[in-house]
């Protein structure tokens, strides 16, 4: 067999696509998240509903605006599979609003995590799914919000999301076929995959948001929030970004990091260490 | 879209067919465990070397063989990639020895978990793991050995197996072109996979094991020793199962689950618990 050939790509020159997924400083609230953004430097914030709601929705859009702050993205809709169709219908109101939010928030793009099976049937919910996402992306559309859909890892499968591989992702996006239904490519969902290259290639165009952290060992527990910062872990970072931006994608990379540690840390030290390490590793 | 039309195999009828692979009752030794098969009229057993290795080979294979029990497989060979060329000599001798180990248990199949990359470059370690596998391939053929790459979930990506799909694992097994390589279908390890299903069919006339356990959420830490019982969690067990003998495998269905709960239970009570769930959700 021939030698591997991928290329990396070289070190990032500045952080200009830098965003701060606020879940990576769940110690701070939103206001507290938005002036470190301001005071590190950092261009982009994503941002999270339930953070969004503590604040309110009319005061955070201002606090942001005011600030200059670009929002990268809005987390998460999602969350579609249900064992009802009443359910389901609430599910996609839901998501109405989420849309709503996320236009009011100033940003262009809502992350949807797709939720677990309602039974074992795990075909059935990704049909859901399917159908969740076909509901709403007219009204995304509307309201000028692409729908990125984010394989999670399929360590979550039975809790998160049934939707598990970028691939997967991807030929969904494709099924559905509206031009504001996309992917999120996180690479702590994604790395072990070997059909990932391949993947990213064939999601041109579709990829509206890239986030970065790590794979850490031992896995820690609960595994929800033992993602690594970048560099601490064994993810190939170089290796995945030059396939995305091979793919077309110049947009934000948000630190999107749930852990414990850095979550007692004084949120400017997280920050000044996660510009060090994108520039470093990313 | 359609609904979805998977069949579902209906229950099995007997215990013909059941294995209890060793580490389901790691509280025993291979002559304990052997013993609590012919109590219970289980028919296979599935033996692990470094439980062998404690009773000595000669031993175990006279323990085994005077019980009349058959051995459905060997765990196990593999952890082929390696940071430099004469380590990874070194385990290729070792799965020689797996190999001369297996003939002489009396089974003709031997487990082979491939192993975690020996850096971050997981293209290099699938090349590895691919290389090793070839360069034991003849040798396991003279001494009747089928070699069956076992896909671990993603989640062990980085410590124990950078092959983490089946689809991957047959590609694999196409690629080397060997007629006693093949794979082995577990459950826990498969379960997650959108393209499972299609996987499954693609490995007709290579599936050379079939083991079975469940998926129970919360994730239990450590992850590697909180695999469920049959019926305790999510896993689809019969449309796995339909699949696997629409695939056109009748062997040996294998449980193997790494759990301290179990651990801590008398044997021959996991015994009975495990045939009585086997006919049951199997």
């Amino acid at each position: 067999m021939a030698a591997p050939a991928r290329k990396e790509a070289g070190p990032l020159e500045d952080i200009s696509r830098l965003s701060l997924n606020q879940m990576t400083t769940d110690q701070w609230d939103l206001r507290e998240a938005v002036e470190g953004c301001v005071r590190a430097g950092i261009p982009y914030i994503g941002l999270w509903r339930h953070k969004v709601a503590q604040i309110g929705l009319k005061e955070s859009a201002r606090i942001v605006k005011e600030a200059g702050l670009k929002v990268s993205s809005l987390c998460r809709g999602g969350m579609f599979p249900a064992a009802t169709e009443g359910e389901l219908k609430e599910r996609i109101d839901d998501n109405r609003r989420a849309i709503d939010e996320a236009a009011e928030l100033g940003t262009d793009t809502l992350v949807l995590v797709c939720g677990p099976a309602a039974g074992k049937d795990l075909e059935k919910a990704r049909l859901q799914v399917a159908r969740g996402i076909e509901a709403v992306a007219p009204y995304a559309e509307e309201r000028g919000i692409k729908l990125g859909i984010e394989p999670l890892h399929p360590m979550f499968a039975a809790d998160r999301s049934v939707i598990v591989t970028l691939g997967q992702a991807v030929r969904m996006a494709e099924a559905i076929g509206a031009p504001n239904v996309g992917v999120i490519v996180d690479v702590y969902h994604v790395w072990w995959d070997p059909d990932l290259y391949e993947a990213i290639e064939r999601a041109r165009g579709r990829i509206f948001g890239y986030h970065v952290n790590d794979w850490v060992i031992p896995l820690p527990h609960p595994v929800l929030h033992g993602r690594g910062m970048m560099g601490d872990g064994v993810i190939e970072l170089r290796k995945i970004r030059q396939a995305v931006e091979d793919a077309g994608y110049r947009g934000p990379i948000e630190v999107e990091i749930f852990n414990e540690r850095l979550w007692h840390m004084p949120g400017d030290d997280v920050l000044t260490l996660m510009k060090q390490r994108y520039l470093e590793t990313v």
